[in-house]
């Protein structure tokens, strides 16, 4: 059985506590500078940290090679509601899976992710959630996962844009990946979801190719086919779980080295925004706080949630940003724009 | 305790059989093309296949982010006798362990270690040796191991050549990995070698990042110290052995894609290189021999050792290579020069 990480699954049970959460308005966001650098930010600190940090580190001879850069995925790069795009497919694949094992048809917890009912869907036990995602991730070779996951993320829909999930990249952060990059920093993902699925779009979305997303990551075994033929299975078998202290483990494993930057939204990048803090000289940490039910949702400290959601923004993390001083970026008020389709 | 791959170890073992072993002369060597590229290779097939291999994958519009070029690193890109530098390492870090846990003073393995009885401590059985190899490579801070190994590395000789480590690497080799990034490769090491451990010079000798460094990997545990600053520690918790089967599935887990090109020299690079072969479209593979024992060492099928050896070139191996088509790279005849020092 696949260990999948708390976050990932805690989601849907999350769910219903949020729809329709709705914050008070604050000050109109601030003109952004027209056709500048960052033309989606409005001119504000955090957008300025942006900016005094890629001077600093330029400044101070910090090597090209050494410019590594992290974000993670989920509600930092991309919109991670009302579900986990990833959770979102593998309840998809499900009735695929069925359909190759009929005998499953009947049978908990695949029977009600079959029924399409999801309000029960919504009281699956974690237990329930790993046993669909490791029949949906696992067990078929590499090569048969990328086509499913391809295939998939080409046509699927998010239910509030009626729009597939690539374009619920945030603009803001595909202009900070490439004003990174133009500075010479490798960007890569860090991300709590699975390091294959991340993979199959990341150089589409993101410019972010498969060897610079660190995810979530299951062994693979080698085998022969019946023709001599070499090939990689999936196993159910975690090797890496890319969450809170595992950020930095990965970040060690697949990098080997500490970022200059880290861009994170959640407890479960507490840690990688640490560890980047943590190096000497310029570092830049920011976290994503959902404050614009408008244009998005409001979720965390935003919302006044309780601290004790995993995985969330919750309002000790957001004591923490303030007091080692990590920008806080409000979508609300430091973002333009925050999708591409919007214009 | 950490689980190290059979090969690493069993060349201590295997090291006497080695010595000494001479092979008969066979034809001299063809001229090299001066001034062009790979001015290290004599003309041969070996240097046509890589130049044919490089026209062919740009001629078939290969896009350049699927340039992936894998190299084993003991025995392909630098000397692996007469034991892994790394072994050496841990070999001689012992006293230094020894001093900070005086304990281990008279307990073996330690005790024979300390000895510095070299017929002793090639008697020494697998298990003493993983026992050496954990308590040199874990229990501290990953800017400690890297402090260590780097001062190390920078002051250790070869017994041979009485020369630096990191000056035994093959020319031809180093010619190869910028004559493929030239032509936008993304040139990876993919070791049986401790990932941390190469990945503090590969930089430096190879002009290949941390990032690009794939070896065998334990895992690294998240924590704060008594100042509140996080760090991670080395354990003794194998995530990655990195050789034979799990060399592609290593591949897979850091780099996600299959490689274009491979090279290797023993049977812990057979499902790298079968792995490679499988792609379609233009495929390079090839492997080192060990044959030319007046310049480096003969040892494989060119000294007639037996099958059985783990990780040696065996003469099944070589008839896998003969049969697949995989291009052997004598040394003694494709290589005009070994060592940059001999100009």
């Amino acid at each position: 059985m696949l260990r999948h990480q708390p976050p990932l699954l805690s989601t849907l049970a999350l769910l219903p506590a949020l729809s329709g959460t709705l914050l008070p308005t604050s000050a109109p966001a601030q003109a952004a500078t027209p056709g500048g650098l960052l033309p989606s930010w409005n001119d504000g600190p955090a957008k300025q940290a942006i900016f005094d940090f890629v001077r600093a580190t330029i400044r101070s001879d910090v090597s090209p090679e050494d410019r590594i850069a992290v974000f993670d995925q989920d509600g930092t790069l991309w919109v991670e509601h009302p579900m986990y795009t990833q959770v979102v497919y593998c309840l998809e694949r499900a009735p695929a899976v069925v359909a190759k094992k009929p005998a499953l048809k009947n049978v908990e917890p695949f029977k009600t992710v079959l029924s399409g009912n999801r309000e029960a869907m919504a009281k699956l036990s974690m237990r329930d959630l790993e046993e669909v995602l490791a029949a949906t991730l696992t067990g078929m070779t590499v090569e048969e996962f990328n086509a499913e996951a391809k295939k998939w993320i080409e046509t699927a829909r998010h239910p509030r844009w009626n729009r597939p999930y690539t374009e619920l990249a945030y603009q803001p952060m595909l202009e900070v990946l490439r004003y990174l990059r133009d500075n010479a920093y490798k960007t890569y993902i860090v991300t709590g979801g699975g390091q294959d699925f991340v993979r199959v779009y990341a150089q589409q979305v993101y410019g972010i190719p498969p060897e610079q997303v660190v995810g979530t990551a299951g062994g693979t075994k080698y085998g022969y086919g019946k023709d001599g033929q070499p090939f990689l299975t999936k196993e159910p078998k975690l090797l890496l779980n890319d969450n809170n202290a595992g950020k930095p483990e990965g970040i060690h494993l697949m990098i080997g080295r500490r970022p200059y930057a880290a861009f994170g939204n959640s407890t479960g990048d507490q840690q990688m925004l640490e560890w980047t803090a943590a190096g000497a000289g310029a570092r830049l940490t920011m976290l994503v706080l959902h404050d614009d039910a408008t244009r998005e949702y409001a979720y965390g400290p935003a919302a006044g949630l309780p601290d004790s959601k995993v995985g969330a923004f919750t309002p000790a993390l957001y004591e923490e940003a303030k007091n080692k001083g990590w920008t806080v970026i409000s979508m609300k008020n430091d973002w333009r724009q925050i999708f591409a389709f919007e214009q």
